[in-house]
């Protein structure tokens, strides 16, 4: 009798659900078809003073103080979604009808899953791994390198940094003997050494073009891969001399399908960005979660959301981030010792620290600003 | 007749959101009654693999792919105020029917929501401010310091720390000649000076006790404040030698109705915890982005989400960490400098780098599962 209490609870808790979910499917319904109104009328799509007006409007009508409150994260998820789906709508479509693919973890699992959404038709390819994936997506797992460049128009080398230039290799000596025009497309975080090597592999049967999407998560792994991970994401290109002019549209025209902006960038001016931008800031992320933990572990339990924000990266893939910090030491190993300088030329009682803060604070939410009325 | 469409399906929308919102009140009056007969047959009220469950079940019934990636970001959303509400009615009455409260920003307005939330006879005094506030919630708004203390039998310092000495001295002034029992608590983020100030002060009709709510964000003001800020939170005593059993008793049973545990420890032990987990963590993401924002400000454009989150902080008050940091500047000296030593000893090239990151990794993804299932 008791649990039967529970259970009817339960059972009443699952309609509900369901139904929330209904709503929102049919929601998503309704502001695809404003969107499709709104490009044919070429209004501007996103309306942050309306998501605004949406979210008080239906704060007066919510009689609960916590759901109220909560209402904005709530739609602020909502509205990713449906810029999501705008996004992804009004990609133009995928330039290639076979893809190879090698890697199939965050990154070259979101792209796997952003593929199919855009086009079901789409075949893709990748090498059988150790445990066979049984992925739906895939059309065919193979087991020699050889049969996937020759069942392809383009390879995405979605592998460990430290395995791209081998691939780029074998991949570039099978294309060159079945004389056949192949796009070999990498995705790594550090480019200098990578686009070096593809230039020289670059000739009339293969293009090589070195890219990096601007977009990841702390956490990895196919089972984290999410269809609209690159969406409204910038995605670099680092051009070579080698690299000809319709190849370099064909892949920009596959980066905006998958929903991403592509952005042209020299190797080297990448590399050093990205030092500053993300590499050194994974370095900060986990030294300070080491420097608390390892010297003064009993001070965790009283760590609160932004010490939680702060550390997040440190749970990022370790594999992954050695081997960026070592293609990336020439920048990373300038920035350290400058960044560390500068920390310890802090002076905690000088008048101007009031300022500096106050500065950064007016620089940081100007840079907030901007980022969202670019999206 | 093109606004009509527009305005057609805008009205779908609010018909929908509404819904929406009708359905997720209805679903906490549901889990409402579950926690209370949880509670009577002490059950475990919250089950992390149910919680999983109830994402997966909808994700197999959603055939929106994007929605469906969704889904657990928004249910996330909703079990966190499941669980507040939750907290929040299992909460002990607040044991004063009278408080006085100076100081209605972040901190402040979220206590004056919070104890309204839990009991909306308790009356709220506060000073009168320049810009009068008409907060609905405030019972009074007096001009004088002494018709505050006259009226309540606790006063909560939510000013900024360097007037809490100040008003602490003032109050335990009025305090004695009014001969009657007040409380006296701040919510200040160092305590060592303010510990050693209160235990002068305190005498048979003024306690003053030393508190800290590990609760914040980097919004500030009372247009930020929520109810729920410090649900399930750890709240910081520091006691000191002239401290009597029923004032602590009293506020901790007070902490406990604002849905948070109450800590005991050492003013000492917590300003160099706090330097760890609070105060160096604000500096090292301030200097980060200013550091990005002065030396490449090209390269803020490639900023993703890692970036975002490791500088959140620096979008925080400027003038309460200036005060933060000078006032924990005895700790914070020696941190800044340890840190700084650690990040320049850095070896890119060694092959314990690797080592290191995965060993990191693993110590925080430790911590958040105990986060996770300590709440």
């Amino acid at each position: 009798m008791k649990t039967t209490k529970l259970t009817l609870w339960r059972g009443k808790l699952n309609e509900i659900d369901q139904s929330i979910v209904d709503l929102l499917s049919k929601r998503l319904a309704v502001t695809k078809k404003i969107g499709q109104y709104k490009k044919r009328r070429q209004l501007p799509h996103f309306d942050l003073i309306r998501e605004k007006e949406v979210i008080a409007r239906l704060q007066t009508q919510t009689r609960n103080i916590l759901l109220r409150e909560k209402l904005p994260k709530l739609y602020h998820t909502i509205f990713s979604l449906v810029k999501e789906g705008y996004v992804l709508d009004n990609a133009p479509p995928i330039p290639f009808p076979k893809i190879g693919i090698i890697g199939l973890g965050l990154i070259g699992g979101s792209i796997v899953k952003t593929i199919k959404f855009q086009d079901p038709k789409i075949l893709i390819y990748s090498l059988r791994r150790k445990n066979t994936s049984k992925n739906k997506l895939i059309k065919a797992e193979l087991d020699k390198l050889e049969d996937l460049v020759k069942a392809v128009e383009i390879v995405i080398l979605a592998c460990p940094i430290d395995q791209v230039i081998t691939y780029l290799r074998r991949i570039a000596r099978i294309s060159k003997n079945l004389k056949k025009k192949l796009i070999l497309m990498d995705v790594a975080s550090v480019k200098g050494e990578i686009v070096r090597e593809m230039e020289k592999l670059t000739d009339a049967n293969t293009q090589c073009l070195a890219t990096h999407p601007m977009a990841g998560s702390e956490k990895s792994g196919f089972i984290n891969a999410t269809t609209a991970l690159f969406t409204g994401k910038k995605w670099i290109i680092c051009p070579h001399a080698k690299n000809d002019k319709t190849s370099l549209q064909k892949v920009k025209q596959f980066i905006a399908s998958l929903g991403s902006e592509s952005l042209e960038l020299e190797a080297q001016e990448h590399d050093k960005y990205l030092a500053y931008v993300s590499h050194l800031v994974f370095f900060l992320s986990t030294l300070l979660f080491s420097f608390v933990n390892d010297n003064q572990l009993e001070a965790l339990q009283l760590a609160g959301s932004g010490f939680i924000s702060v550390t997040r990266l440190s749970s990022g893939n370790a594999v992954m981030h050695t081997q960026i910090s070592q293609k990336n030491s020439i920048h990373l190993a300038k920035l350290i010792p400058h960044f560390s300088t500068l920390l310890n030329s802090v002076d905690l009682n000088s008048p101007q620290l009031a300022v500096f803060f106050k500065n950064t604070k007016k620089k940081r939410d100007r840079f907030l600003q901007k980022l969202q009325t670019d999206l």
